[in-house]
């Protein structure tokens, strides 16, 4: 299946940077629509990945976590990186398993993350906040120093030339003869259920909390 | 909030393999829950990384991709990989940012591939289709020689000892002090549409079709 030709890189349709906005539009989309990017650099000549959640402000990606994490304070200190997201958004069903495919929408941003001062990290990681829960920064008390102090904040730079992005989209291409059997695409995607109260919760379901189901409806 | 200060790798609750057999009961729960993981490898001293479609069989993660990706050709002799596979399963709405977070289940497995010979490929390819598309060989022409050999399949073993799983579930932590604002989860889950036939698709939806979609209803 195409899932077989294709890969490793998924690639049937390619837009790199050079392409210009259009494809910028496409990476900023995709960067917007996911929660969750996978981190890898190298630790000690070893791959070293792990699953990071992330916000894109502008040209640049925010990133985050504890202060008690070396991997990741080896990213703050300016090891190369790569951060790539990826959405799966349908299943491509072929006549033939090595013509079926994935459609999907992935992104991979290279280069060097900086690593953000307290003044620059409060305002980063309300905003990591809000990218995942929009607006609860204004329902709930702010953060402390003493929790600012706990955490890392880094941001990577999107230039004109340190990324990647490559989609497939459509249904299967055409057969080279004739087909007997059912063909098209399984569309997905991710949903978000219905809130559940923790024993404690006060009060209706905010603004912020149905922000987050309307983006995932 | 807890995306902050329990990043990098999102984790709250971790099981190690010596945890024994509920712990690998997970990560094959996880790992056939999802279609898609992250694979990292060190080229020319920088980090790679690429998504990949995978299916677990058994004590073996399955890989697959065209021989000519260099990148994953570099896998298939054997070079160092992690390979990252994580479910976003809800948001973690706390009392404060800070203390608010994600559920997720998350693995990295380690270790080196081995290319499969040509009998080897074969079934595994058609082990990887029938993992995404239940059953779908069954249904359509098997594939080609010439198929197979435009084709890399390896596998990535599964050990007692190459593997970490880490989770985090349930509903916010106590908090510390009076509550004044809704605190919750917020479930998230991937879901597939209604199938969308191509323009030459014969017959009703096939039953791998319908396996597809029971599996993300």
């Amino acid at each position: 299946m195409l899932l077989v030709a294709r890969t490793p890189d998924l690639s049937r349709l390619t837009r790199k940077p050079d392409r210009g906005s259009s494809s910028r539009a496409l990476l900023d989309a995709l960067l917007d629509d996911e929660l969750v990017g996978t981190l890898a650099t190298v630790l000690d000549g070893e791959p070293w990945v792990v699953p990071l959640l992330f916000a894109r402000d502008g040209d640049r990606i925010l990133l985050h976590g504890s202060t008690g994490a070396g991997a990741l304070r080896h990213i703050a200190e300016g090891a190369a990186m790569a951060f790539s997201v990826t959405a799966i958004d349908g299943i491509v069903v072929a006549e033939s398993t090595f013509d079926s495919s994935a459609n999907y929408r992935s992104a991979v941003v290279r280069g060097r993350a900086r690593n953000l001062d307290a003044d620059e990290r409060a305002e980063a990681l309300d905003l990591l906040s809000d990218r995942v829960i929009p607006g609860r920064t204004s329902e709930v008390r702010p953060s402390t120093p003493k929790e600012w102090a706990a955490t890392l904040a880094m941001e990577l730079p999107i230039t004109g030339s340190n990324w990647t992005y490559k989609e497939r989209i459509g249904g299967p291409s055409d057969p080279e003869g004739p087909v007997d059997v059912w063909c098209g695409v399984v569309p997905m995607r991710r949903v978000a259920g219905d809130p559940e109260p923790a024993p404690w919760s006060v009060g209706d379901v905010p603004p912020s909390v149905q922000a987050l189901r309307d983006r995932f409806a």
